[in-house]
């Protein structure tokens, strides 16, 4: 039974980092033990409760927010979560494996077992015990990165409304050396940085963009002096830039989360979203250590062959050349890199 | 600070229920209190953790289980939900009014205007809010009321899997009072029940119903003992029927867990899938009782008028006659029942 | 049979406007009349096909796109839908009505009948039958509605993507005349129009306002010649503002866009999405009317009554007073509001 | 322009097999040639309609339903998809491609290209430009069949209810020689059959299993019994069981649909289910060649390396020994047979 002196010592049961559990294991904040029974009989209402055999403990260490800060202005924090309250010793995954188990019935396994048991359930796409696990987040990002997340569809979303309320004077402005150019290889992405310690021409190019930024935040006194002059606020917002900040509350479930991350941390996602799901990535690990780590081998760190390339390996295999039987040049180039991380030669 | 010896009396801080709240609020279980500071700083791995500040208290009183039973071998439990704790004093009501105001980044309100809030959310069908709650059950019902349970479709599911294990002998039956004639009226329900006690022939029919399924119950020891003989368990259990008992876990957020009432409640739902519903409600009710008032005004004891009974109504108030301007049958009975409901005489 | 001469003059068999219709009916474009047995031997490929008993039209009248401008620069076009051919004379309402007589294998009904069990549909929330008409539109609107619309979430949508390509030279403006006032009574609203024609003052804010937006739009060309340097046009968009305009694919079910019109179409909506929720009912009335005029009397022109509204009106048609048993001012506001469109006094 | 006598012969543009495409490609159904402009003025109703420019074809040639018998008493039949009308030449891979390239605002490409930009997008997790195609089934399975299939959230579904409506006497039972063990290896599965003809205490078993779904299916004449002399339909159909057959129409986007067809079609799913993903594959694939072709290829033809077995591929292709850095044994046997099929040797 834990002593009223220490319950003060709030900490993360399920994270081993020091400076988030710097009390010792028998000092965490957790409900007293039950009676021995377990169970109390159907009340006047009838209800029956039924008390937890063992102590349970808050997953987020008696913390209501946990916070990133992420871009120049914006954050990420969790402010809740389901399970909220697991049996001492254990992290949110044990609410995949009661969900997974419900067609046994068993009791509690050893955190071993349930391991195993969640790497089986993410690696054959036994997807629904996952969605078993809930997260809430508060947001502030900019516009054109809450654009990108909110395609996210399985998720609640409260956000800021301009409509109601004057937007806070806060953009998105990167540093000089975060201005990314143009790929010529990728459409889409933007990765390589201007050299702007190096190349007088490039400086000035990023220097004309960020002035660009500056410029246009300039704008934000002219909006807050309109709608001092009675013109509705949620016209007047119109013409702010998406590297305004919104805010938000973002809750969803553990399965989608981790869509929303293999997507967002992805490469070729825009480098400012990608700032969130790292943060985000860091809040979840903690509350459940297994489920993320399985993730981290079967997902992120995974390698997709497609029927072609298995039929290529296959060819390596047996002494041939490893060839993609493929005339789409960018086939044959993905296929290339795939071989090389997996250190053949074709 | 609550004494550890008094933190051994779990209960409900939202539910009145002399049963369920045996001692004092002092008495309650909750969290420490946190430091005056309310914040941490930035820990080593690069997130700041807030502490409440203010204690904060379990919504479901420490309890790990609320059970209801529901018909002959079914029931009812909630076994977590989101918030799973708040500031001692509130309920899970919180969480919708924290969502509703991200635009105006308020602190706390007195409980009395997070009422008038939630009560205007619900009314102008602002519906976010709601889904910043969530609740999860395990519910233990006869498939047919499972399959039309699972076509509400924004919720997780894990079910009992036939396929992995065995059923166990689980069937319902109703007592003979409980048997339902057919209705003349309407195609969809069965309300009336059999005269049992009055009717020789009823009583009959009524008996021979409850026969049929003990028949059907019967062929339990066939299923079991057809995998035993070592057909799969996927293929023995088509021939069991649709009054069999599965069970599953079963999550969703607050909002569409209020549709799914408002559908499931209603007169015209299947009576036994009702049961659950009112067993559910029952639940939920002391988690989001500001909530649950609302839907009750709102909702369920509201009406509806259709755009040519508004019409009437107001002939009716010019002192005409009330008479609905449609030649449907259907249509102009409802409207009658309407006007009785209201008090008006057409 | 349609006579190849004819086929030629397309025609939308559903809309009775003159301008869509300028055929006769016996010169519609249809297909030709199956064989009378209906149905054809399975094939080789293990399918059974069976041709349609009557000849069916393009519920769009041939025309692959039905366009209304909407802004100064924005659009909402209808360009698919399912059903979209139909048995001649008849509506994609009929898909609506197939499903729900899934129940009974019913044959095909009059059209009236048809009517009378939609408006049943809809009246008493079967809402999934609405869900087998698919609507697909191509929408050009400023961000800031795009924002708004796509909170919708069961929808699928392809965006237009300002990483991949450069934005159009597309900026929302409203005319001197269109600009709105903060409402004092309503946080949210922005209703009233300031007096350009009559009033100095509020002549020289909307035009202070437009001239922002003017100035905004100027630096499109700094965004133009920032990518020209070589900024990824990811980043180089950032600066850019809300009003500019964007497009999408947006594609959804009839009862989702319902819902979606019931709340775009509202008073409290903001004036611009009401715009294209306003255009998009223009382009759907003609595909499905049944279903358009029963959701106009139950849901659109309808009216809540709540519980404590259903005891005030009771009180009233007892000879009492009709006052409302709530000490909320803003519900009894409400309440006198709807007490004044009912024709009653309180 | 097609002749009419021509026109009467419907077939499946897209289906190159014989006996779906008995005429020649110049007398396909279609509609007819627009005028030249390709657009019409905005007509009285301020709809702007744009007709084809090429003429349109029927994707499902005319038919208005394409079905496969499935099991003994149940089918799957295509009755309606979006697009249904597509350019001559082309198929329902147009609607992804067009959603594609709303980024580009190109015109239309050459089917090749179409092609690759296909097979990129489903490489690449660019799921949203194959939700744009919806088809729409009508299917009859049994209820355990339904029980798995309505698990797939994201369709739209209309059941046959037997609160409503009598259950017409339709049972699954599987022939003798279909009867399934259980499998000692894999908990979920049955694929092993009895020998039936090999050994007779098997061919006994079999037998067994056949009469208890006789003596089930017996229990019909009683259910029918039943409701005549007065119970509740929705009442009495409790004791049928769940190898009878219902039926529902099923609306699915082409995305959602494909990853049904990968979850169903996989070995791991039960062969009732796998019978109908293998029917609905069957009827998809000539609406959407391209999209099927890549999905073999990327999806069920594919393999999926861990971070793990991407390490014991590089231990291998440097000449180690390709053992898998995990003791777990499921995880090193699942590899074991990876590199089996890609002809490695550990």
């Amino acid at each position: 039974m834990a002593e009223p002196s220490t319950q003060s010592s709030l900490r993360n049961g399920n994270n081993p980092s020091p400076s988030a559990s710097p009390t010792r294991e028998s000092e965490a904040p957790q409900f007293p033990e039950p009676k021995p029974t377990g169970s109390q009989p159907v009340g006047s209402d009838g209800i029956a409760r039924t008390l937890s055999e063992v102590p349970m403990i808050d997953v987020m260490g008696g913390a209501s927010r946990a916070q990133i800060n992420v871009l120049d202005h914006g954050f990420i924090a969790l402010v809740d979560c389901m399970p909220r309250l697991v049996p001492q010793g254990q992290t949110a995954d044990a609410a995949i494996v009661q969900a997974a188990r419900v067609s046994y019935g068993h009791g509690t396994k050893k955190v071993n077992e349930d391991r195993g048991l969640i790497r089986y359930l993410l690696r054959h796409r036994h997807t629904t015990p996952f969605e078993m696990v809930e997260l809430k987040f508060h947001v502030c990002m900019p516009i054109f990165v809450a654009r990108q997340w909110i395609r996210h569809r399985t998720a609640n979303v409260n956000e800021y409304s301009a409509r109601y309320s004057i937007l806070p004077d806060r953009f998105y402005t990167p540093n000089l050396d975060q201005v990314r150019k143009q790929s010529s290889a990728n459409r889409q992405g933007g990765e390589e940085l201007f050299r702007v310690h190096d190349d007088a021409q490039e400086l000035k190019t990023a220097q004309d963009f960020v002035k660009f930024l500056d410029d246009v935040e300039g704008f934000y006194q002219r909006y807050l002096s309109l709608t001092e002059q009675g013109v509705s606020r949620e016209m007047a917002r119109i013409g702010l830039p998406v590297n305004m900040y919104t805010e938000w509350y973002w809750k969803c479930d553990l399965h989608n989360t981790l869509r929303f991350l293999s997507l967002r941390i992805d490469s070729h996602a825009q480098a400012e979203i990608r700032a969130y799901a790292e943060a985000m990535l860091k809040l979840i690990e903690p509350l459940a250590p297994a489920t993320v780590e399985a993730w981290r081998d079967y997902d992120v760190g995974s390698m997709h062959l497609s029927r072609l390339e298995i039929d290529a390996l296959k060819s390596l295999a047996a002494g041939g050349s490893g060839t993609l039987a493929s005339d789409n040049s960018r086939e044959r180039t993905e296929w290339a890199a795939k071989l090389e991380k997996l250190g053949f030669r074709a």
